[in-house]
C-alpha cells in the first residue's frame, strides 16, 4: 500500500480551536488516519501525525496550510522555538509501498500550489532541496534566522524562495520537503544550569563529532525551571535510543546531573522501542512476535 | 472487534508436515490469522498463536483438534514436557471486544463437540474450570501425572473428563479453556550451579512470597550449560517485566551471578513492551504514539 505520514509543524500551540480546524480537516479527508497530536505552550507549537494515502497527501497538505494560512498570524507570534510561518515545516515521509522519489514529487507539487495560490513562500529541503545548502533544515531557519530576519532578506542570496513571492505576509513562509523518519525526543536533567545542558547536547550531537544522526539543543524549560536536551534523531536505526539515553545519563553524571525524564513527540517506529527493549531485556524479540491489539485488525 | 487469540499445544515437534497441516488450517479460514509458530524438538512440541473473530473461533479451534487427532499418535509420543494428548492444551484469550465469559461460552462448545464427535476426553481448565481444582492446568496435568498416568485412572475420582469418554485413545486428552494473556519469558544466568537458581526462582514466584503473577521454574540448561529461570507472567500488568528483569538481576548478584540474556517464547503484547520500555527511558509513550509500519493499514 501506497502511503506517506505528514508531520506538519504549525506555530501555535495555544488555541485549541485552531487546531481542531487542522484535525478536522484530516478527518474530513479519505483514507486520511490522524495519528497524533501535541500541543506545546512555552514553543507556541502543535505538530500534528497523519497517515495518508499518496495519492490524497498533495491535496491534504495544501488544506492544512491554507488553515494556518487564514488562522494563525505570525505578526503576533511568540515561543521558544525557531520559526518561520503559520505552517513552519512539512515534512513528507514515505511509508510501506511509497518510494521517497513519490514523496519529493508531492512535496513540490504542494510546494508549488501553496507559493501560487496562497502567496506563500516556500523553502525546499531534505531530499526535496535544489541546492546542497538546503538539505539541512538549521541551514534554513536556526536560532539566530527566523521570521524577522527573513522579512529583511528574502528575496536576496541565499533567502530566494523556491516557490512564491519574495516577501513575507501574516502567514510567513513554510519550509516543505520529503525525508526519512525522524524521532522527535526531549530528556529532562535534573538542573538549570543551561551551561550543562549545552555542554551535553554538544557531546551527543553528530555536528559536534557525537553520534553522527543525532541532532540536540539544550533548551532551558522556565514553567519546569530545568534543562531540556531537545533532539532530533534522523537514523534511530544507526544510533539507537539506548545508547543516546545512556550517553546522556553518563555525560551528566559528570556533574552531578542525573536525568529526571524523557518524552517523545508525535510518533516512534515500533522497531527503535523493540531495539531499546530488548538492549535492557538482554533479549532478543522480533517486531512480529508482538500482539497489538488497538492494530490486531485482520 | 470481537477477537479471540488462541495458543494451541500440540504433542508434535519433529514433523514439519503435520504443523503445515494446522497452519494450512488456520490460513483457510476466513478473519483469522497465525501470528507465530514454534516448533521445539526436545519438548517434542508446537504452539501455534492465532488471533480469530470471536464468531469463528469455535469452528477454528475444533478444527484444529481434528487434524491433530487424525496425524498425531500418543502411542509413540515422547518428549520432555507433561503432556496428556495430541492437541495437549487449547487456551482462549479475549482480546479487544471479547469479554472472558464470551471465552468460556466458545470453549465449552468446543470441548463438547470434540468430547461428543472425535471422541476424545476433555478436561476444561482456568476460567471455564467447572470444579476449583481445575482452575489451574498443574492441578490436572504435571511431571508425575502424564497420558501414562491419565489412562489407568480416567473416569474415577478426580479424573472424570468434563465432556467425551471415560477412555484415552490414539489421540489422548485435551486441556481447554478461557485463560488471560500470559508471557511466557525464559532469564539466562552466567552459572551452571542449580541451587542459586532454585532460589531466585523461588525469591521471586508468587507461591513462595514473590511476585503474585510470576511462576517460575529454576532449570538446567545441558546444551548452554547453564542455568535458566523459566517463568510464566500470568498478568504482566500487575508484574511488569522490567520489576521481575531487576529483581532477578538483584537477587543473582548476592551470589556473585550476572544475567546472561532472555528471551520470550510466542508473543509479547505490545503494552508490556511498552512499559518497560518506559521504565527504562523514563518517559510516557503511549501505545497509540507506535508507529507500526506493518499493520499500518488505514
Amino acid at each position: 500500500m501506497k502511503l506517506v505520514e505528514m508531520v506538519p509543524n504549525f506555530s501555535d500551540g495555544r488555541n485549541r480551536s485552531i487546531i481542531a480546524l487542522l484535525e478536522n480537516a484530516v478527518r474530513e479527508t479519505r483514507d486520511a488516519k490522524l495519528l497524533d497530536t501535541e500541543m506545546d505552550y512555552d514553543h507556541n507549537r502543535s505538530v500534528i501525525t497523519v497517515v495518508v494515502t499518496l495519492e490524497n497527501a498533495a491535496e491534504l497538505a495544501y488544506r492544512l496550510i491554507e488553515i494556518a494560512a487564514e488562522n494563525i498570524d505570525m505578526g503576533v507570534h511568540a515561543g521558544i522555538h525557531p520559526r518561520f510561518g503559520a505552517t513552519d515545516v512539512m515534512p513528507f515521509i514515505p511509508l510501506e509501498d511509497t518510494t521517497m522519489d513519490e514523496c519529493v514529487k508531492v512535496s513540490h507539487e504542494v510546494g508549488k500550489r501553496v507559493g501560487e495560490k496562497l502567496g506563500v513562500p516556500v523553502f525546499m529541503y531534505a531530499n526535496s532541496a535544489l541546492t546542497p545548502e538546503r538539505r539541512s533544515l538549521e541551514n534554513i531557519r536556526n536560532k539566530s534566522f527566523q521570521i524577522e530576519q527573513l522579512r529583511e532578506t528574502i528575496g536576496s542570496g541565499r533567502y530566494i524562495p523556491d516557490y512564491g513571492p519574495s516577501s513575507v505576509g501574516r502567514a510567513g513562509a513554510t519550509i516543505m520537503g520529503a525525508r526519512d523518519i525522524l524521532i522527535a525526543w526531549n530528556i529532562y536533567l535534573n538542573t538549570d544550569n543551561i551551561h550543562v545542558g549545552r555542554r551535553i547536547a554538544s557531546a551527543i550531537r553528530g555536528r559536534d563529532g557525537g553520534f553522527a544522526y543525532v541532532k540536540s539543543l539544550a533548551l532551558f524549560i522556565q514553567e519546569k525551571n530545568v534543562v531540556q536536551i531537545s533532539m532530533n534523531l534522523v537514523n534511530y536505526r544507526k544510533n539507537p535510543l539506548y545508547r543516546i539515553f545512556e550517553a546522556v545519563r553518563a555525560e551528566a553524571a559528570r556533574y552531578g546531573v542525573s536525568i529526571a525524564g524523557s518524552e517523545f513527540i508525535g510518533m516512534v517506529p515500533v522497531d527503535a522501542l523493540v531495539e531499546s527493549f530488548n538492549y535492557y531485556m538482554m533479549s532478543d524479540l522480533k517486531n512480529n512476535n508482538i500482539l497489538n491489539f488497538h492494530q490486531g485488525k485482520i
